[in-house]
């Protein structure tokens, strides 16, 4: 086999002050490398080819040095995805396995060892995406943050923002299997169907909806799951009940002005509520087992929905990051870079 | 015996906006009133004279119509406080026994019940004073939450705000009975001095040294233990280790311009940090029986300190209102009120 060209997406610059990426600036697209799959030293290690990406909002917190693991400037973005092993030296991995892992924004990488992947067991045979999403470190995200946070208990009332994407779609359906009522916001009209067809008992579309209205009639809320932070966050606090639990996922919306203040956390005091932040990689690994026993299967039986939104080509990869950024996805935003 | 004063401090105004109470507006101290304590009409209730009252910012709080048991506009304030019974038609209190509990700032009440009082039995001794600070609600607040939210763990660092105040001290002492390293800041090179005496490792002014390069030198922090919220609670957020426990236990820098906003939540989710707001009264219940049974012994024994700012005559609360609020205050204040 010939050379053949390994496009990358290599991180330029930083995001300017604390803004979105700049497409083109921020990072940049190159295909002038090429690659010999069969020639190519493997150094004992193997060759995965890239199948698919996640993008979603932590690729942003990457591009920030301050930030937990910046991305290296000249070097590829990485994110989780899915690759397929096409050459192999060590007999730790098979060709044709598929891993799952941090994967570089690359047609092909050479991996010096499974440091940071997994072997992947698709016995439902489900699409790979899905591993990236509803079964990957999405869904991860909401099954642990939930089973170890949320302490549901009867008649309880929850809002879960982000609602339309893998981790709060995964919620909501988490949440209804306990029996509780469901409040949910999104930014479409679209996200929101999805949200009604996934069991939400109110789904919302807070550009066009009042929220502290939508809380007054339909609260007072027990668990908030937040991604969101400043103003919705304060609205949540506003209409919690005594007791509530607040799973502090992510703030996307103080991503782009240093932060979004929050000014009402005196609610926290006089409402007794209890305020969880979490990673997933240290939330998750006590509930691995059972996640992957039981997830995959419900995702193939369809009793657990997923809702996709895939673009070809490592070449959109900028675009996709902003439209995720600013709500513009429909689902979980996956970048597929190459069939098997 | 003749008509005596019963002089009252009444609940006059609002606070303008979010300010400061203003003396002689916010409340009114009115001297015109009598009472006869021996004929007086009880209908089966009976007379208590007040000795003791305790200033704290939550009087504030409750000047506010937005708050909890906010005051009645022309009825005494009132707070916590000791008196004593002069008369009774009822066989629930004798004559002579003293009682804790909400009270009116009058020198005399007639209580139709014990309801909201209990009867103190003061075996060791201690000034009266003492049952409304450090063996008070101040003192339950600060062993009810230590106790439920701490969590402390060999070699965990703690961070207390308000050191020298009635709370913060019982704290203070609660982690170093614990062993903890102990970290904590006041107002006043005073309030540095108490903390100093009662084993905090690192004490500080907040107001002539800054607070960050403390934590930068001192922290991590493991538990926080907030009064103040707003910058503070910026400053612990950015000097927390992972895990922390944030005991959120009042916000006192949010009280006069309508919250004091917070900008950095976002380090609750990168720092897998709790953070968890409490009311004293929902969480001692479960912890008074082995309150009263410690704490008043070891105050009297001198195991733990205690730090007093006492005022004689109910016409000076405004002003020693306004002094907490500002930090003034050398120790718990203390309004005298009469002497048994």
């Amino acid at each position: 086999m010939a050379p053949v060209r390994n496009a990358r997406v290599l991180f330029k610059d930083h995001p300017q002050d604390i803004g979105y990426p700049e497409p083109g600036q921020t990072t940049v697209y190159d295909d002038t490398q090429t690659i010999d799959p069969d020639n190519v030293q493997l150094h004992g290690g193997f060759l995965i080819k890239t199948l698919v990406l996640s993008i979603e909002p932590y690729v942003l917190s990457r591009m920030r040095p301050s930030f937990p693991l910046p991305y290296t400037i000249g070097a590829p973005i990485t994110s989780f995805g899915v690759c397929i092993v096409v050459r192999t030296e060590t007999d730790k991995v098979k060709v044709g396995d598929h891993l799952y892992g941090d994967l570089a924004f690359e047609e092909y990488t050479i991996r010096p060892s499974l440091d940071g992947l997994v072997v992947l067991d698709n016995k439902h045979n489900l699409p790979w995406s899905v591993f990236i999403g509803t079964a990957g470190m999405p869904g991860q995200t909401a099954y642990s943050g939930w089973k170890e946070f949320a302490h549901p208990k009867k008649d309880d009332i929850a809002f879960v923002t982000t609602g339309g994407g893998p981790v709060g779609s995964l919620v909501i359906q988490l949440a209804k299997a306990e029996g509780l009522k469901v409040i949910s916001s999104a930014g479409s009209d679209d996200k929101v169907a999805f949200m009604k067809e996934i069991g939400a008992d109110v789904a919302f579309n807070y550009k066009t909806t009042n929220m502290r209205e939508v809380l007054a009639k339909e609260g007072p809320i027990d668990i908030f799951w937040d991604l969101v932070g400043g103003e919705t966050l304060e609205a949540a606090l506003d209409h919690a009940n005594v007791g509530a639990r607040f799973i502090e996922c992510g703030m996307i919306s103080g991503y782009f002005n240093g932060g979004a203040p929050v000014k009402n956390l005196w609610q926290l005091v006089v409402r007794d509520i209890t305020m969880r932040g979490f990673v997933v990689t240290r939330t998750f690994p006590k509930y691995s087992e059972e996640f992957y026993a039981t997830i995959p299967e419900k995702i193939a039986k369809g009793e657990i929905k997923c809702n996709e939104d895939v673009t070809n080509g490592l070449d959109k990869t900028d675009e996709v990051l902003l439209g995720v950024l600013k709500g513009k996805n429909k689902g979980k935003a996956v970048i597929r870079v190459a069939d098997e």
